[in-house]
């Protein structure tokens, strides 16, 4: 089972596409990639008010579109200038986020003996989105609203092995996150670190050499998904 | 989203087959078809028991284990007479049911305009071994354990819906059954009835055409999955 956002799909870049869409129609100074950072900035944090109890479980869907409101202010824009269904447009790009190059041809290699799926904080009609856009091949979806828990909380990796009727050692998590597979281990799954150095653009790529460090304790290392397929 | 068990996969083949390797392996004088009927027309009872409230809710395949039982003994067997995890195989056989011969290419050509996915009392992990022994193409698998709901119980058509982020007018309910028709349509749904005249063999063929009758009010009637996807 895979994490989506980075491991599978470029956030980064879809999200930078779609903020410079909407600052060009309404003639805005932001910088794209950096308004995508912002917007990524505020996804822990929303995630960790429901992990912590806080407040109720709310879909992924909803916490993306109130960072988007909180993003706008700290860019000194008001979000009632813009219409809501505009912005709830700008906020759906997360549905619609390009793979890796190597993703689909990877994943597709694995399902010919594995069953595969998305293991992602994204709800399931955001990866369901996702994955007929592009045409990443699960053979099943079931999203945080499914198991209604938040990575790293540790039923977000035990829910989706009691649905399969499978013991958590019988899944593996693929991810390019060291705190995602460490979680993942604490719950009992075995783990693949595939490495996404650009994840974050070229000027942080020395951050994500050294994730690529922390990677040592994982099941398997992997540079693609490609690569992974090969190593199973 | 398609009902499955009649509609996409053709269960009484499946089972016949598997309790005649049962009974010939315990050289047991017993109908393999007849026993077959027998353990599905234990299908709804059990499964009303939950809808009712009688029960809490109870995965299909606990359901299915419990009805072998009572079959066995309904045929003079001793359910205790055989190894636990053989009658557990036994049972498993609901997991790996042939798909009728227009399922999967009829659902891959819907597939390239529609999402697709089951809408059957089947729990997540029967209709993922079914996808993957069949090649059933779902884009998602929402089982029973996810909706928490048996069909005919609205909650079991309007929480694939509520999961999907639509109308639940913006989901077809295909299937060869018209009370599940019926059931999905007060729920909301659009219909397609498909004809499956062989489902319980060739000698029931007229309780089938009294249902091909009660077809006339659905969205859409098709005698195959690859009919109903050139009507699409």
């Amino acid at each position: 089972m895979f994490d989506t956002f980075g491991t599978v799909v470029d956030w980064r870049s879809g999200i930078t596409a779609a903020v410079g869409e909407f600052a060009a129609a309404h003639g805005l100074a932001v910088d794209p990639a950096a308004f995508a950072d912002a917007w990524r900035a505020r996804y822990q944090p929303a995630m960790h008010a429901v992990r912590s109890g806080a407040r109720p479980f709310a879909l992924l869907d909803v916490l993306h579109r109130e960072n988007l409101d909180d993003v706008l202010r700290a860019h000194g824009l008001d979000p009632v200038a813009f219409g809501g269904a505009e912005l709830d447009e700008l906020s759906r790009a997360w549905h619609f986020l390009p793979p890796w190059p190597d993703s689909v041809p990877g994943i597709t290699q694995i399902k010919a003996g594995y069953v595969v799926g998305p293991l992602s904080n994204g709800n399931t009609a955001l990866l369901l989105d996702m994955a007929k856009a592009a045409g990443l091949p699960w053979d099943l979806i079931l999203g945080s609203d499914v198991t209604r828990a938040y990575k790293p909380d540790p039923a977000a990796y035990r829910r989706p092995a009691e649905y399969l009727g499978l013991d958590p050692g019988q899944i593996m998590l693929v991810a390019a996150h060291a705190a995602d597979l460490a979680a993942a281990r604490d719950a009992g799954l075995a783990t693949a670190f595939v490495a996404r150095p650009a994840e974050y653009g070229a000027s942080r790529a020395d951050s994500t050499a050294a994730e690529g460090t922390l990677a040592e304790g994982w099941d398997l290392n992997a540079i693609s998904i490609v690569d992974l397929a090969g190593q199973l």
